[in-house]
């Protein structure tokens, strides 16, 4: 790499900024107001950024959109996998309550009532269809991977990966669930219960593989 | 009952029968147009009724999607419930395996759709909100009783109103899952190890207990 590359360009620095500014303006709006409500104008007012900027980084609404779902979820994930180092020892029951609380808390957020309201719009806009059913195959596979990979669990196991994927699913319901009441309350022994069950099933799993 | 009353009257008969048409229409409309698409009219129109007809029966918007989506609930409820006299022996994997499949088959068709199209619309719509949020407090707590029937349990034993919870929080996820894509393959392997999970679970309930 040249020095001149490497050194700071203000300008690119600017427009980095900018394009984070319209990110999160967008997964902000999608919750609060839904699809229909979220237009790139609303976004670009919200992060302070005049139209046609936004429309310089984000050609169309479905472009802005389903990459603002996928750049919050991304950061999420991270944010996730940064805490791992501060987990319970490994094989404790204390780390799989933690981590299925991880999982489930990645579901009850702005990001999941955004990711939500894109989906649903989906349902019924062609155009939107196959922009975010392949957003949602990307992040729910990274999402599995994190889930694997913070359970330390072997899927070549039979019924493992189901196992896990089940408890994706159930998180994923959790969330619905929250998004027009506050369900924490249930949502929590909901959560203390399947972790104690997921942990006998995993426990069991690492018995026959062993 | 007097003769009279219990005579049929034709004019209550036709009434009962637009009444029903419309209900069922507002419901597929709401799983293929969403909320937005879904006016009294385009529903009055699937029913073959006239838009006055149709007001005559349900006053405001909300009062037509929310009593379709609880209309149409009820009757699944009460399919299931039928159904109840075939299941396998009590006791059985087979039977929990069939049950776990009934109750995920509620929340992958048309009236899972519909109902989730009205479950998103509230959350931005003020005067949509409190109506659906007590809807879905009633069809969960009825759903909830129906699984606790069907699959025989005793919620008194520490843990088991959780485990059901969970289980019909994962059948919502999986709902979730199905709404873009045709997700059935995936869900029948974990529906299988749900099952099986289930089954040990209430099974270790049932030793503790006696």
């Amino acid at each position: 790499m040249s020095g001149r590359a490497a050194a700071r360009d203000p300008q690119q620095d600017r427009s980095r900024a900018t394009r984070q500014r319209l990110l999160e303006a967008a997964v902000a709006c999608l919750a609060e107001y839904g699809w229909t409500g979220s237009t790139v104008t609303v976004v670009a007012e919200r992060a302070g950024v005049s139209r046609g900027a936004a429309q310089h980084h984000f050609p169309t609404r479905e472009d802005l959109f389903t990459a603002a779902v996928e750049h919050v979820a991304e950061e999420r994930s991270a944010a996730v996998l940064a805490l791992s180092g501060d987990l319970p020892p490994e094989g404790s029951s204390a780390r799989t309550a933690v981590i299925v609380r991880w999982l489930v808390d990645l579901y009850t957020g702005p990001l999941f009532r955004a990711a939500l309201q894109l989906w649903v719009a989906a349902s019924n806009e062609e155009r939107l269809r196959p922009r975010v059913t392949a957003l949602e195959a990307r992040v729910g596979r990274e999402t599995h991977r994190m889930a694997v990979e913070l359970l330390g669990v072997d899927e070549s196991v039979p019924g493992v990966r189901e196992t896990v994927q089940g408890l994706l699913d159930m998180a994923r319901g959790l969330g619905l669930a929250n998004v027009l009441t506050d369900d924490r309350a249930r949502r929590e022994r909901v959560v203390e219960q399947w972790a104690r069950i997921l942990d006998d099933q995993l426990n069991q799993a690492n018995q026959d593989r062993s």
